[in-house]
């Protein structure tokens, strides 16, 4: 087993050997940085599906309305894309071939959870939110296992 | 007391009373993001200060070490960045006058935080790191004490 | 009176006696950059409370009206984020403890005009745009002040 | 001929001769970066005037609506700004003196190109999102054959 | 075969079919963003291992080169970094559940692909360079085999 | 005369005529911006310049200038970039063919001034970087005189 990964690793990364230098920012990695974005496009979802349009004769409150919800729609896109980003560091610099082998759902977990933020964005569905939401909560236990850490998940809303 | 507040908050925000707006993103305020980059920001300084300087002759060497250096320093740059436009997130549209007349340090706080940051980036001082994550750690037991919720401080590293 | 200044500086800075180093644009400070950007955000709030509807029946026109309504609120989101970000510099790094002790409103005046910009996001507030231009105005005679400079105050727009 | 584009470089780039620098990327400048953010201009416009507005009593088609509409005017202006940004790099940094000999109407190229890019983010323009892929190609053709490349011209989409 | 793509599709998004959007640029994705940025990556690389220490007397030279150097570096960094986005995008946005059947390795190749990116910043190494160009090659050929379009394959540099 | 200009407009913005929009944030266009950002690429070429390097053996000291050396490099690279985009919005934007019959030089203005970025970012040259400041300054006065004001020139530091 242990000999399968190693050939595995000197396969990919031929020259690591030699001088294994791990991404810069190393050893601060976490997942609450993506869970605080994902709370944010569910928050979003959530406040334009509440939305109430005004009457339409009421010109000002047509603009505030108009203000309010471009503004929720350019945040939510924004706080999706951060999402997506950082699941996304965790992915690619975070987990490593050995992480692989004990997780073999792993790209699939992180490429459903990469399309949630994506719905996301195309979409104003809470469903796909609150499954974002579940979808980083299951990369938070993935990624603490990882470590032998036990860190409890909150949500700050 | 209430009376008070109540003469500041119209003599701060006199149309604010009418159309009592929060900002866009409210309800998902969370000073974790703030510590994930000051974790960083110590952990970049910590490497640079460790980084050994290769022997003269050896070109190879030089080359690695000038690209890690150079981008431990820019690591450094932006992290810091990102703690202090999410801490200076929380000072602007987070706190409120009623908070202030709770935390008289308020703007202290908040600012000598900043000044922190800033000395980080200009510096290479474990020590300043160091009081940049008391000062984020004291930031965070404020904030979750206004809302009246006991969230743990841990760190990822 | 002196002492009360040094004694304040050791207490927060201790370690930048001996390795006084400003941060690295410092020298360039000019209020004008937030005048600027804080000018678009006036005239972008104007031009959207002038923006006629056009008839409901006529495709083409809803379509240039969105277009425009959502550019306009984008770049007033754009220019108040940034006047913010520059007034903000302004506070954390160009503004220390001797200015504090002649300013003693130094901070709430910073806190109101960051405040200023966060609700010129949220609100299309032609009041609150041109109380915000006046804020940058107070902080432009501030700052030239404390380098005995007259600089003159003008508007671009 | 020669002597007279000696001059001109010697009176533009005094210091230039001593310590011939071209820029940091220099030598992988494509139009190709161009090409597919005019192509993404001239598909969002396309969309924009494509999407149908729901019945008036459908609020949950109507809030799906904004979000698209909104989405795509954001992403129009974006692909038009990165558009806008690449071309000029083009202009200020790949072509130099030698090559407005050749190309007398080089700058009106690019400067009608530049503002077609802002026409394409002011309006929703099929028109001109088409004008800008024209000025596109013609600076992709004009590009390869300052480099005797014969460079096929395609659309991703 | 249809059958078992149908549940795998209605297993990862439920919501999907009712209201079946596409991500916001759809049709324009095109690999030669990713290529040309991998390119920058290759000629930094190249430059910064080809560049020449100035005798150690000669301070204006040690001035030019440090500016060089850390120029470079920055680029390559930036380069690589858009390049991972680049292929990470059409990894989650592009390339749905039918190309994973046709495309086992859909999934190894992105993530490789992606680790490159991070080995090119970590490293001033050649050969992790050149893999990297070869794997957005690779990408490339899957990209454009999967529109049954034959798109040549061509360098800017 | 007024026919020529007229004659002009129609070729070049044929669909103009019709819908006149002008960019979205006209009536604010100052060149104090791109004045600024240039003054900060002068202090910062010269602060690197003025740098004084440490004795071989001290470490401490090595690691602070080079943190030093390597964030004023980042900045000047950060401000030339920002000179040129502030520049080229006034070349692209405001800028109309009705001023380049007054100032036939109009093109090579721009495309010497954007140069002149570049080359600061390329090189640590004190000449250029005056050079650039210069070519601002003749922006300033160029762009006022369109507008019949007469805006003093002044310099933050």
């Amino acid at each position: 087993m242990f000999k399968k990964i190693a050939t595995r690793l000197k396969d990919w990364f031929p020259a690591q050997e030699v001088h294994a230098h791990c991404d810069g920012p190393c050893g601060v990695y976490d997942p609450a940085s993506a869970r605080i974005t994902a709370e944010a496009v569910l928050s979003m979802t959530k406040k334009i599906l509440a939305l109430e349009v005004p009457a339409s004769g009421d010109t000002a409150a047509m603009v505030a309305y108009n203000n309010t919800l471009s503004r929720y729609i350019a945040i939510k896109e924004e706080q999706a894309q951060k999402t997506k980003d950082d699941l996304l560091i965790l992915w690619t610099d975070y987990f490593k071939p050995v992480h692989l082998e004990k997780y073999p759902d792993l790209h699939d977990t992180f490429w459903k959870a990469a399309k949630l933020c994506s719905a996301c964005k195309v979409e104003v569905s809470q469903q796909h939110a609150e499954e974002l939401m579940a979808a980083v909560e299951k990369i938070h236990n993935m990624f603490w296992a990882t470590k032998d850490r036990n860190v409890a998940w909150y949500k700050a809303s």
